[in-house]
Formats: C-alpha cells, sequence, structure tokens
C-alpha cells in the first residue's frame, strides 16, 4: 500500500511521449517540445504606436499650448513601406499607428496635441522626450534571444507570438495516447438497455472525456469480460497502439487479482503499486513495461474519478511533457474555502470529500456531499474534491481549506 | 463612447445560435440546449457497493467479534444477472461489488467482517443496518428527476451519467462560427518575410486560438487591404458563413473611420458602441446587424486580447448558450494577489494591466508588468490581467486585488 505522494512521483516519473510538428493554426494549447528562439527582431523597423507626426524631438522642446513649436509637413507614411524621406530639423511627417517611423525622425508626436495651421504647417502644443512612441527595431524580441520554454503549453497570445516571428511550424509533443477498456461481466454498451443486474459502460465515457480534458487522446477498446485471456488480449493490444493503458472495473476482489494476474503474465511488466491509501480509490494497481503505465483503476465511476485527477492528471502532464506550467496550470485549479461543517476522517489514509462550492459574500463556502460509495449523481453534484490529509483525524467547521475544481475546458492541466 | 458594464450588458443580450445533436462521444465541453431528465431509474436495481454476503440485516444484529451471528451460505450472486435465489432468515449469499441484492435479503455485509467457519457456514462479526451497502434502483436518479440542466457545459462525470442513462445523443448548442479578418495595408501573411514597414499577421492567430478556447469554430477569411470594397466585400462574406464577425486592425484613425463606413453601408445594421472607456481598447467598435454581433477590434494585439478577454469571453457564452456556469467557469478564471507597487490610472476609463503572477509563501503576489504599448512581449510575460475601476485613481502597494487569469485550456467559459 503506498501514500498519495510516493505515487504521485512514481507517475511524474515518466517520460514524455515523442514530438511532432504542427502547423501553427493547429498549436493552441499544444505543449512545445523546443524552446522557441526568436529568428530575428521584433518588430524589425522602428515602428510608432500611435497616430500623429514623426519629428525631431527636440524641435519639440518647450512647446507648450500657448507656446507651440511650428514645424513643416513634408509628406505622410505610407503603411507597410518604407519612407521615402528623411526628416530633418523643423520638418514633420504624418503616421499611422504601425507605421515605420522615418529616417531622421527621433519621436512620434500624438495627433491630440497638433494643429494644423495650414495644409503644410503644424503647430505642437506638448514637448515629446527622444523616442517617444516608438518601438525599437527589437523591442518585442532581439535575434536569438528566448521567445517560450520548452514544456510550455500554448495560449493565444503565445500562438500571436510566433505568428509574428513567423513560426509556422510548431515543435510540440504528441498527445498521448490513452487505451480505455472496461472490465466486468454486469456493464453493456451504452446503447443496450439493461436487465436487472446489469449497468451501461460509464467509464469509458468517463475517462475518455477525461483524457481529452487532459489534452490527451482517448483510444477507447470497448468492454471486456471478466476473464483472463480476452483480458489479457485487450491489454496486449493496448500496449501495442497507446502510450498508456487504463483498465477500469473491477471493484470486486475477484477482478481485481484477475487484473494483477493479467499484469503479471505479460512479460517485463513490473508491478509499482497495489493499492493506495486513499479513499475512494484504494484498490488502484500501477504497473510499468517498458516506458508504458499500466493503471488497474476501481470500477465506481466515482472511485476512479478521484483517482484521475488526483493522479491521471499529473501523470499526463508527464507524458505530455508539460513541464513548464503556467500560473494558470496550477493555481486556477485550486480554490480557497471555508468548511460548512465538521467532517471526521480515519487516519492512515487520504480521504477525499466532494463538495459542493456556495458563494457567501467575498467567501466561498465548501459544502461536502455525502452518499453511498458507488453513486454517480453526488459527482455530478459536487464542483470540486478536497484532501484531508491520513495525518488528519477531521477537518472543522469555518476551517479554511483548499478545493480541486471539477471542470469542463479542455486541456486544463496537461 | 460607452462604458465596461454597457458593453458587457450588450453583447451578453444576443442569443444563442441553434441547436444540434452530438454522439455522447463527442459530447465532452458542449453545452446542453435542453434540460436532461432521467429515462429510467439508476441503477434500476438493488445493488451492493461492497464485496461481501447479502443477508437479512436482523440476522446480524447483536453480533460481534467474540459473539459472531452464524449463517449458512446458500450461493453466490453471478456478475450481470438476477440472482434466482431468496435469502430466507439465518441465510447469506455471496456477492461482489455491484452485484443484484436477491431477493429476501436486505442488507450486505462486508468481507471485512466475514469468516468462513467451512464451505457452507458463515460467521459475521459485525451488525448490519437494514440496506446498509445497499444502493436502492432508484438512489442515483428516479425516472423524470432533472439530471442536466439547459446551458450547462459537460464535463466529464456529466458525459458518464449521460452514458448510465443511455443517452446516446445529446442536445446541445451549435459551436459559434466566428469570421476572423485582418486589415492593414502593413500586414502580410505570417509565411511571408516581412519588408520593413511590415508586420505578420499575428492578430488572425490570436485570435483564433482564442476562438477555440472559448469553445467556438474559428473561421479566419484572411488579409485584407485598407480599402472599402474589399473590406465591406468580406464583412459580408463574413455574415453569410458566421455567426458573429471580427475585424482587427485598424490601430490608426484612418482605418477605424473605414470600419465604420462599411458598417453604414451594410442594411439593417445598427452601431451600438463606437469606443469604450477603456485602456487598452479603446477604438473598439460594435454593430449589430439581425443577429449578428459585428466587431471592430484594435489592432494591437495586447489591445485586442483585452477587448477578447473581457467582452468577446462573455459574448460566446452568450452566443452558444453557456447560461448555467459550472461554479468553475466564473471563479477559477480570478484569482486573488497582493499588489507589488503603487499604480497610478487615469479616471474615467478602466484600465487593465498586464501582471505576473508570483507565490510568495501562502499569497500570490501580482506584479504589474509596464512597457510601451504595442508590445506583443508583454502580453507573453503576463499570467493575467488587473483591472482599475474608472473611478479609481489607482491602486496601492500590499493591496487585494483580482486577476483575471490567462489560460492555455480549451473551452474555458463557454
Amino acid at each position: 500500500m503506498k501514500t498519495t505522494e510516493q505515487v504521485l512521483e512514481l507517475v511524474q516519473g515518466f517520460q514524455p511521449v515523442r514530438e511532432e510538428s504542427v502547423p501553427l493554426s493547429r498549436a493552441f494549447g499544444r505543449v512545445l517540445s523546443k524552446e522557441i528562439l526568436s529568428p530575428e527582431d521584433l518588430p524589425g523597423f522602428p515602428r510608432t504606436s500611435v497616430d500623429g507626426y514623426a519629428i525631431k524631438a527636440k524641435d519639440s522642446f518647450g512647446a507648450t499650448e500657448s507656446l507651440p513649436a511650428l514645424l513643416a509637413i513634408v509628406g505622410e507614411v505610407g503603411m507597410g513601406h518604407i519612407p521615402a524621406m528623411t526628416v530633418a530639423a523643423g520638418q514633420a511627417v504624418k503616421i499611422s499607428t504601425g507605421g515605420m517611423v522615418p529616417r531622421g525622425a527621433d519621436g512620434v508626436v500624438m495627433v491630440e496635441y497638433c494643429h494644423l495651421m495650414d495644409q503644410t504647417t503644424l503647430e505642437v502644443s506638448r514637448a515629446i522626450s527622444p523616442q517617444e512612441n516608438v518601438i525599437q527595431p527589437d523591442d518585442d524580441f532581439k535575434k536569438g534571444a528566448p521567445v517560450l520554454q520548452k514544456g510550455w503549453k500554448l495560449r493565444p497570445q503565445d500562438v500571436g507570438v510566433l505568428a509574428g516571428l513567423g513560426v509556422t511550424e510548431v515543435p510540440v509533443y504528441r498527445k498521448p495516447r490513452v487505451a480505455i477498456l472496461s472490465t466486468g461481466d454486469e456493464v453493456i454498451p451504452i446503447h443496450e438497455k439493461p436487465e436487472p443486474g446489469q449497468v451501461r459502460d460509464i467509464n469509458t465515457y468517463t475517462l475518455s472525456a477525461f483524457s481529452l480534458q487532459q489534452g490527451a487522446e482517448p483510444v477507447p477498446l470497448g468492454l471486456c469480460r471478466d476473464d483472463f485471456e480476452p483480458l489479457r488480449n485487450m491489454v496486449v493490444k493496448g500496449l501495442e497502439t497507446a502510450d498508456t493503458v487504463w483498465i477500469s472495473g473491477g471493484s470486486s476482489v475477484g477482478t481485481r487479482d484477475l487484473t494483477l494476474k493479467v499484469f503479471e503474465s505479460i512479460d517485463d511488466t513490473e508491478l509499482l503499486v497495489h493499492g493506495i491509501s486513499i479513499s475512494p480509490g484504494k484498490p488502484t494497481i500501477l504497473a510499468r513495461r517498458g516506458a508504458t503505465a499500466i493503471f488497474g483503476l476501481p470500477g465506481h465511476t466515482a472511485s476512479a474519478m478521484v483517482v484521475a485527477e488526483v493522479f491521471l492528471a499529473p501523470f499526463l502532464a508527464a507524458l505530455g511533457g508539460n513541464g513548464k506550467r503556467a500560473f494558470s496550470e496550477n493555481a486556477r485549479n485550486r480554490v480557497s474555502a471555508m468548511l460548512s461543517r465538521n467532517i471526521e476522517s480515519a487516519s492512515g489514509r487520504d480521504d477525499f470529500i466532494r463538495v459542493r462550492l456556495i458563494r457567501k459574500g467575498e467567501q466561498w463556502i465548501a459544502e461536502p456531499i455525502f452518499g453511498k460509495s458507488g453513486l454517480i449523481s453526488t459527482l455530478v453534484e459536487a464542483d470540486g474534491l478536497l484532501r484531508i490529509d491520513r495525518n488528519t483525524e477531521g477537518l472543522y467547521q469555518g476551517q479554511e481549506v483548499e478545493v480541486m475544481v471539477f471542470t469542463s475546458a479542455k486541456g486544463d492541466r496537461i
């Protein structure tokens, strides 16, 4: 029986999957497999950030509304072109936001502080300092400078920067492929009508959605009876087609033993975890075959989801190479809340309690949802999970707790 | 010039797009267009949540380790089948987790409290109460009971519940289609090498990724010169093919005027917003044609992203029908932090400041990132945005602030 921390260390020790290259238009949410250095200076030319007039800054020194500087307008910068003119002392050139600052000019005075006396004479009513409103050729990125780190998951603005730098093909980690199979003689396909004693295959769908959420690619292998040969064949198929194999089902002692026997029957397979001191989720098995992790997950969906949130999310992050986390990836899935009532907890195991989060003024209240184990409705009602550490005998009403939040967002932690 | 609140009210007033039906395997992250009622009782039969023996609870009353109850084992429940036997007083039937509790039994005693004296005689060392460890036929959901609300975005466990109920086709809102076009004579396709004065098309990629992030479908229409006819043609094409049209570019006064002229030239178009009292993002235009919103966004990517985070995210949520938000959708994109330094702010407009979030002990520190406007690197360095209200003259070092967090997750708010 291993602790939460021991299992976390094990799952985070798995190496990332291979790399691939994707077009920039499909790179959002993907994890960089190489550091990106700037291939050039950006923007690459002196660029103005305002609408106005390019001038020599010192021509504006001392200018005020009551004593404006007078300048001769000698042209206009065309967008997207190198301006032909050179700005001499006493001259001004009209320029729009994003335009290239012409030679000779070292600042742009905003149109708000300009007044046309006639077609060729400009009154400037405010002094600018040298380089004011001018973006230098390497202000955004200098050629060779680091832009984005290996292991970073791309946000919209990161995709934008890559566009700006002309990175049309992006080196990323492949999406980890997750083979998912459900066992249990009582489990039937979802389009069938269950007889008494039968249940539909909830776990394939829950775990497939969870894989998508973590930025991985589910490969559902279907249902498997609780028999050695078929189960072994499906696990072998999973090992051949995917980067990790998840077997769910086997809530009963018999199925757990069967899963274990299958693991042991496959060459070069090493059993890493046989039970975790958590509740729910205790009967979790983890084996390793080469670089591939094989998980035996609890059959109860609620238990499987706890194991998924706690262990499979960081496991898929490791597999997907997502080493550098954005602030958001760690913190946004955690929320501070005040506990609505006392909760007892057995020591010696970490308890994960489903909670509802309710806003009360400035504060989030975490309200535990109790219910028979094996119910999925409590998971649907829940906004997140609360961990009670194994060294704690419980939590008190009014205590500040941290809630791991459930989400519908995709690619949320990987 | 409109305020943040006025514009938010306008964008949230747009009606959801039409509905469609998707197979359950593709429903994760989608928004329900109808309330889901339970078509049947779940699990539909009395089911045990433990491995053990089904008995009459009162046969265990008073049982202790020193004085166990003795019962006759009369069979075993096969998984997925209706047990043939009926449990009489003094009898016990072996059962695995998930098995159907046989007639006559009204509780299941866990295997941990059972001891086989011989093949047919069971010692039970603990009393159970009636229905202990038994899930009733309608414990998860009663036939006709509400399961998930219209407007709810599906999480993995919600997909699981639908699987359990046999909902193989799910009624959802279509993904809103977003026509995106970039204007500006200086903007070139990203695979081209810019001459001095030219820049690559950052905004198409940033806004496409942002649309994906919000659960929408980007339809990039490409680049457009700053000329009336081509721009008008592209806007018309956008109106024909998408649920909303976003024109970015036009940082300069001239292009803004052009966009406005195009909007006015299209029949039945009503101008709703001409400028917002925010910084950056002030020169934003919004028009409505029937049910379709047409946005004129700032050309600077950093400004466009602020407008996107503040207005386009809730706009797409409205368009996508995501009325019922999970806890997470509102709260997880906000984080409390302590401000690292004073920030001044002009009154009369809401300022949105890029910040870095740094962990210091138990506390997040928000560190403002200042830089010339028009830089995209500051957006890449930032973890989120901080709003300074227009009625405030600034914020103080050490003040508690709320940060809107950037993310790489998909479908994050819609």
